[in-house]
């Protein structure tokens, strides 16, 4: 799967994925409205309103971009009919040829992981028959429980040929607390956490490799240049997925590190940025009907940040 | 929550949390005959049997018990079908008086993190209407994104009057990849990780407290005993979900740290040593279709061998 990211990145020349995180406050109100007409202020209405504001923004800006980015929480806040439409958008998106990374930061005991991976990336036995979950194309894994959480994983990623993001370095204000711990080692040496996990992922990595890459990934926050420069080091083919960019702070000029020489390696999130470009003044021109429009000039300026930031780095 | 929890405790004389974590190879033949035959090989075939073994069980332990902690990743392998099943069985453990201790393992940054909060201890805005997701009593949260990771789930407990246990200790093999790295602390001392995430799990407490006894409280897995004893002292008013007895290789003789004097302070889950009873040889007299007269008997077993222990203990 990371050798068809790879090559959908090239293709679009966009190393760039849209998260799709849909929240009642970014939904546009005439979305609502008539999600809420149909099916009342309920969380089938809801899902309704996420369901329509998702397909606008996929119809707007597939053919720009490789990859989406939906974030489970965002769907699970609306319990059982929230996870509908996180279904109905994974597979609509497939549809549409985008990869879909399902963000679900998953990760427990080895029995309890081989159930998630299941559920999200592979196929569970019913009876004789073999059925699917939600089926995604990589999903975010969480490591704090170490490997036997993590290998399930990557044992459904060898089978079905998909890939998973492993969280090294978040991109939220506190993600130090314990991230950046520093850790002594054999001779004494001392190196932060996250340095520990990036070596463990870029061990994994070799476990299930593409043509270049590794189908097992990592997750480097864009509002930590400096520590994304040192890990790019350390997983030399490791694929990163970088979140943070635009409403968390993030700009292309910090993202470089992240890079490796081929122009490859990294692939940049941004979510409300993209998908509520529309609340924005820079794109308020557009209007709250045409907020799809507004995403996909959103993607295309981020595109372009990027790409300078690249031709700058020489 | 934990108020409630604790009085449940005493009122039961069972420390004891059951774990709904079913599997096809756990559910009995005439059970998914049944199902299959009604939906087929289907996702909601396999919905269907989850949801009969477990109100089966419920039944015929309810009386004896304080709680039960249904496994979501056990549900979620069957996509939103098991989703499903997962609510029913939440909805069903309440009405029967239980409570619900949902180990999701979620945690995320702030704003996804308060989303999952909201979706499985909270309630969602829709419009003008508040609604309520999967409805749990505790969730369990994964700490490895720090601080702003963990306090929208302390926000909503506070708001709803639920709690949730932190992972500070896991029970599997591999925990201590991570989680038993020695980190330096100001002043040079070297202390593992899992106490330095211990100590900001007793100083989050302090944020949500109940009488004795947080509403935040820890998973520290049986598997390690002398690990719970130092973080029985580290985390005084923190209640102590200890996964890892039976299956996994804890007994009754290992868990007695994890406790304090008053005899209070943890709640030891079991999950395939109750729920597959049946499929051990000292509980097969009960036979297959009897099931749930097993998963009774494991109970009383388990309540008696931990009352055991404490009473040795003197």
């Amino acid at each position: 799967m990371i050798d068809r990211l790879t090559e959908k990145i090239r293709k679009t020349q966009a190393p760039i994925v849209v998260g799709l995180d849909p929240t009642m406050k970014l939904i546009p109100g005439h979305l609502l409205k008539r999600a809420f007409a149909e099916y009342g202020e309920t969380m089938k209405g809801a899902a309704e309103a996420v369901w329509q504001y998702n397909k606008a923004i996929v119809d707007a800006v597939c053919d720009l971009i490789p990859a989406v980015k939906p974030q489970i929480a965002m769907y699970e806040q609306f319990g059982v009919e929230g996870l509908i439409a996180f279904q109905r958008t994974v597979e609509y998106c497939k549809e549409k040829g985008l990869i879909v990374i399902g963000d679900v930061k998953r990760g427990d005991i080895g029995s309890t992981s081989e159930a998630y991976a299941t559920g999200h990336l592979g196929q569970v036995q019913v009876g004789g028959t073999m059925c699917r979950g939600f089926d995604e194309d990589f999903v975010t894994v969480n490591p704090y429980l170490g490997s036997d959480g993590v290998k399930p994983f990557i044992k459904v990623c060898r089978e079905e040929r998909k890939g998973i993001f492993v969280l090294v370095k978040t991109s939220n204000p506190s993600s130090g607390e314990f991230q950046d711990r520093l850790v002594r080692e054999e001779g004494g040496r001392e190196r932060p956490l996250y340095e520990i996990v990036g070596e463990q992922v870029a061990a994994w990595g070799e476990e299930c490799m593409g043509t270049a890459y590794s189908n097992v990934g990592a997750v480097v926050g864009a509002t930590y240049p400096e520590q994304g420069r040192i890990l790019r080091a350390i997983m030399p083919k490791t694929f990163i997925l970088v979140p943070g960019y635009g409403a968390q702070g993030g700009r292309g000029a910090d993202l470089v590190h992240f890079f490796n020489e081929d122009g490859l390696g990294a692939i940049i999130n941004s979510s409300r940025g993209i998908i509520a470009a529309y609340q924005q003044e820079q794109y308020a021109k557009y209007g709250e009907e045409n907020f799809a429009d507004a995403s996909r000039a959103a993607v295309l300026a981020m595109k372009e940040d990027i790409a300078q930031a690249l031709a700058a780095r020489g």
